[in-house]
């Protein structure tokens, strides 16, 4: 097991009616800024119970945070914490409003450009406002961390930023907040929490027995439930199940101790901020084709993937790992989702810009043994046509 | 899934070396009070790595805190604590150290007498000294919890008590620093990591999958790792996974969001104040019984955890669970305790003490179902002769 530090100090309230329960957790007298997306949480009621539950609290709003938040969207809503003078940022949504909040949080008391946070991955980040957030969406785990996903327009770059001061203060899950989400996205966060998982643990044995357990059990618990939340959108158990799921997948339990991959996530975030496909729609077309590609680094993690997670017990191990992969393109496929380049309109003449965004981003050794070249990303790319 | 909060804000440094760390961690400035129990910190070095770290610091010493930490020695560090002007308390040591430095943390700013801490279960805390934590015995995981035992000599009373005030700042996890442990030590460790799991798993069927896939995971590496820390004292690997294990098995994870027993620690807690076997000797004593008896309420998580944790496949569901309860015994004997009262010279006349303490604190209904009754403890402990 590698050395690491563990520390998360975000508080979770989790389960039905908690929404109720945020006056207990907002700062009293706090200048509040509510940050959402869509019309979703306006049309399903979430924003209402939110202000219900902070009556009497001073409100401010902030609507309009696209998926893959944009920096240029983000930095409008910098502007107004600044001038409301807000002290507390309340992100009702999913992860790309969680994301994007935690950017304004850092962003509104930071001293120089704001860029620099992205150009420095969250290392020029010194304070940031507090924040909290209540999830619609489960998916990203960005609810129990401190990483961010932003992405700049004009430069078509989706990058990611990480500092201990954007951890949520506090984050509450309900799970019948997920009964509305559209089928896609309830797909699109299952795999993206079963993409998390595996990133930091189909790399290479580092004897973390305790984290391979973990991990292996809430893959499990995403093959098993995914699909039922598919056919029975408003089954509480299999809700909060995933919900609990996708937070524990990324809150840095799983990684700890452990090497850790990252090259599909990064590759994927390419293709979004080029294309413009869902994350999760990226990450079920890069996997399997990365996992094939490099099935000899990853040997015995593949095999030990085979074997716990899919109960395949073949002989032939060469088999034993090309059914694990298989099984898992099947269950991206069983969720929905499509899992090549060509089924969403993209050819083969798309992959050098890919692999030039990449290299623009300095992302030129990828993966746990820094080994994934472009030369390697074009390979992957050939077999996700 | 039952609703729930899970918040848990201590700092780990997990590894080989991370003492040398400590002085990043304790607020420079404090004067700091090194609680620890008998010599084998100072035996093994552990001691001198904690204050070659701390050089610099202003630091004071109280030794002696013995297991199963009485309450009457405690006293004696509050003493010690208020007349310095102690503002930091570092515990080094095992699981006792640790209780008995939360209790000393809450008594020494508490107002009243402090034995109310007790008989209030740690409601009437209000605020505690910080603290910190470097363990030498993975058992408990109190390193990462607020929890704490405290027992009272004059009247037999080993008693527990909960408050968020009391969670480590920090604890630093050096697996190395249990090489030493002498293999009853390691052993009682590794049945208290496993009955804390059992405790928050076995109960019954509450739509908690993630929490019952975590447990098993953590069960199963125990099952694995638990013997060959016995075999092979300094193999880092093994002994990394069991500290891990430990601190996870009883973090507040495996347990948020399900309903939890403890009745089997709630007996052994009263055998231990009464006859002096180590807590981890009264589990291995008080499960496998505990289980028997209330095997028809806990009907499917015992077949659950024949099927997962033990491979038992048996058609037959009673024989399935009787094997289940005969190979967690096996495993408790396998790691060198003995699993009867007989073995340690316990006949039946002891149970209506055992019995008679535990209505005396009030434990008159334990269990996940509140039907553990005097009645049925009777019962348990007559299969633990």
């Amino acid at each position: 097991m590698l050395n690491f530090d563990f520390h998360n100090p975000t508080k979770i309230l989790f389960g039905k009616g908690r929404i109720a329960d945020l006056a207990g957790e907002v700062p009293a007298g706090a200048r509040v800024m509510l940050t959402y997306g869509g019309g979703s949480v306006k049309k399903y009621g979430v924003l209402d119970q939110v202000k219900a539950a902070l009556s009497g609290y001073d409100l401010a709003e902030f609507g309009g945070i696209e998926p893959n938040p944009r920096y240029e969207t983000l930095m409008k809503c910098v502007e107004q914490v600044r001038s409301d003078g807000i002290d507390f940022l309340l992100a009702v949504g999913g992860g790309s409003v969680v994301d994007g909040t935690k950017f304004i949080a850092a962003a509104a008391v930071f001293a120089g450009n704001p860029w620099e946070i992205m150009e420095t991955r969250g290392a020029a980040v010194k304070v940031a406002l507090p924040l909290g957030t209540v999830l619609t969406l489960p998916a990203t785990g960005s609810e129990m961390n401190c990483g961010s996903v932003v992405t700049r327009e004009e430069t078509k770059a989706k990058l990611p930023f990480l500092n201990p001061a954007v951890f949520p203060r506090f984050s509450v899950l309900d799970p019948t907040t997920t009964y509305t989400l559209p089928p896609r996205q309830t797909a699109n966060g299952v795999i993206d929490t079963f993409v998390h998982i595996v990133e930091q643990y189909l790399t290479y044995p580092a004897g973390g027995k305790v984290q391979d357990r973990l991990s292996e059990g809430l893959l499990l618990t995403l093959i098993e439930e995914g699909p039922k939340a598919l056919a029975e959108p408003e089954n509480y158990e299999v809700r909060a199940n995933l919900m609990w799921c996708a937070t524990l997948g990324l809150n840095g339990l799983l990684g700890a101790g452990v090497p850790q991959d990252w090259a599909t996530h990064m590759v994927g975030h390419e293709i979004t901020a080029l294309h413009g496909l869902d994350h999760g729609q990226t990450l079920a077309i890069v996997l399997p084709a990365m996992l094939e590609v490099r099935r000899a680094e990853k040997h015995e993690k593949l095999l030990q993937y085979a074997r716990r997670v899919w109960d395949i017990r073949d002989k032939d191990q060469e088999q034993s790992v090309f059914a694990a992969i298989a099984r898992t393109r099947e269950f991206f496929e069983k969720m929905g989702v499509k899992t090549s380049l060509g089924d969403y309109g993209i050819g083969e003449e798309a992959i050098e810009a890919i692999v030039a965004q990449l290299e623009a981003h300095g992302m030129d050794r990828l993966g746990e043994n820094r080994d994934v070249t472009p030369y390697l990303v074009r390979q992957v790319l050939q077999l996700c046509l």
